[in-house]
């Protein structure tokens, strides 16, 4: 009997911990407890025939056999029959995720079990992908990829009237592009939330997600970052598109973003801070003369981290800003330098997705970004 | 001052609890605070003007004002600057959701507050949906009965050959179906996950998603729950179709379901215990002759509750079950008995949305489920 286990109580689509570990997903909170070399997945009996086809763990056990004991002893709900099962164990300590719930971790305390949150992640290898991990992210890319192709050959059959962007007799609108996307991203099974598509002024709020018709001549930010159905995996990509000829304030905005960027990308290899990477951004910006502040009540300039982790979190470890960790290989992180500026009615942001690997860094993004790609006349 | 403050430190995204409070979405976590009749929301740079725009809370600080302090005081991350803000305000003691991050709630006790988890739940209102918000799932119903639609226009056109169903020539699939649905959903600004399209002995497991060609002759499972990019809020219903001629067992299964589903339903009002509609199911099913347990290692019969609440999350108070709560004017349930007989190669379950009123029950489904309908010839 081992005195020690690592506990999980969550929906199999909460936790990407969990998930992580047992490859299932459920709606609904089941109980996996690891002691030593085994794991007990502890489920329903609608979800347990299921988990014991497509979940991984050594042991996968109804909760309805310990429901009864549990009525008789008074315990109540998932936390009871975790409390049960670990003590039929001899568990007296239990490690759990940071994010585990304050309400269950307070009822196991009071049952007598001593309960900590891990140092750091849970699954620390979680951070690290394997090269079949960086695969599914960048099977995921190529899809983001399709559908931002597709929106490419719309405005380049697309006209100009007015400033505004027209297609098949219409204003061009975020809405429209949006729903191409995604419907794009669905073909590969892909889940689109909060996908960007904000034009001139709307650009400059990096999380604006944009509405209405979209201005030609002006910056149009493209963030798309959807998930697989199939392997949960995300991808993450922006592009800053421009429609018809483009004032050269517009465009050195756009080549400033993209020189820093490279110079970012330039720095990433394993070994070196993250922290490097959003330096190099920095320090290009304050070079080339944009400042970044409040300026009439608002933020302006570049007032975002340089990028994070991807993976089966859309925005998981490492972080690349100014608190930096060692990149790792395995690490798959953005670098998205931006610079929004209303006053100029123009934000522009580019982001593409890196694998570090042993000897330096692959860049998992084929879009290009060159100007010539990125200006359609 | 006020000594006691509401606390809740989580992504938009991920608290439903916190979208209802600010009606503000986003993909990292942020610091929300209760004080008496006020309240604040404190955001990176990032997201402020964003949330000033969109969110509702009294005040909408920026923690970058905190950083500096913090970073004097030795203090870290969001769980630094919740710190230094509580104390600005003189607070002690400290409520926050059942579900808040235990790593969390640990540090701020080691800096002296007084952290407790909620008695029940956060926002007990959520649970009561006013006419407006049964409205906004009446809305995205409306979008999942018109996508089941177009997947009966199909199966009406389809032909059968060798027991399975051929649509334009080649035998109609799971994934086929899922995507008709899923591109309808989309056109409606739904976003569906888990999409449910089970046929024959896949409909025994239920929450099977389905895959490969579809059985013509047996019961294929409908279950269909995605929720509203715009609103969030979610909508859920199952239907069981059958395409071509059905055996007498499985049509006798149908209408026990249904049957039992109607004896649920008819029971659904102000004050009673949602238990009893779960006992009339079982009733019923016993009643039929139809038993549940396990057989050769697997479970058949009835083996899941009969419903769960519906609104911001799929599955939320108040649980329909063995263990029931009163039913109150404006829950929003689900009643969604099924029949699980791998032996018979059949699966049935139908699931309908009930809106409890002052005076009863409105059933927010209108999608019919009698056997004309759901037979198609």
């Amino acid at each position: 009997m081992e005195s020690s286990a690592r506990l999980i109580i969550a929906a199999g689509e909460q936790s990407p911990d969990l998930y992580y570990r047992t490859g299932f997903l459920t709606p609904d909170p089941y109980i996996y407890v690891e002691i030593g070399d085994e794991s007990f997945m502890l489920l329903s009996d609608l979800e347990r025939d299921r988990a014991r086809k497509e979940g991984r763990a050594t042991h996968i056990l109804s909760t309805s056999e310990w429901e009864e004991q549990a009525k008789k002893d008074g315990k109540r709900g998932t936390a009871g029959i975790a409390t049960l099962f670990l003590k039929s164990r001899g568990v007296s300590s239990i490690t759990v995720p940071y994010d585990f719930p304050f309400g269950l971790a307070k009822i196991l305390a009071s049952e007598g079990f001593s309960v900590s949150p891990a140092e750091g992640a849970f699954t620390p290898s979680r951070a690290l992908k394997t090269r079949s991990e960086a695969d599914q992210i960048r099977k995921v890319q190529e899809g983001v990829e399709k559908a931002l192709w597709t929106v490419v050959e719309v405005l380049k059959k697309a006209t100009i009237l007015d400033g505004w962007i027209f297609s098949e007799g219409t204003r061009l609108t975020s809405e429209k592009v949006k729903f191409l996307l995604k419907q794009e991203l669905l073909a590969h099974n892909l889940i689109g939330q909060h996908t960007i598509v904000a034009g001139g002024v709307q650009g400059c709020d990096p999380h604006n997600e944009g509405s209405g018709p979209l201005p030609a001549h002006l910056p149009i930010v493209f963030d798309i970052f959807p998930f697989s159905e199939e392997t949960r995996y995300y991808a993450d990509m922006t592009r800053t598109l421009f429609k018809g000829e483009v004032a050269s304030r517009h465009r050195e905005l756009y080549e400033a973003v993209l020189s820093a960027q490279e110079r970012a990308i330039a720095k990433a290899a394993p070994g070196v801070d993250s922290s490097l990477l959003h330096q190099a951004v920095e320090d290009r910006f304050a070079e080339l003369g944009y400042k970044t502040g409040e300026v009439d009540g608002r933020m302006e300039g570049f007032f975002h981290g340089t990028g994070h982790g991807v993976g089966l979190e859309i925005h998981e470890a490492p972080r690349v800003g100014k608190t930096g960790v060692p990149l790792l290989p395995g690490h798959v992180i953005t670098v998205e330098p931006g610079l929004y500026y209303p006053r100029l009615s123009g934000g522009v942001r580019i982001e593409d997705m890196l694998y570090i690997t042993l000897s330096g860094a692959e860049n998992l993004t084929t879009f290009p970004k060159d100007w010539s790609s990125v200006s359609i006349p």
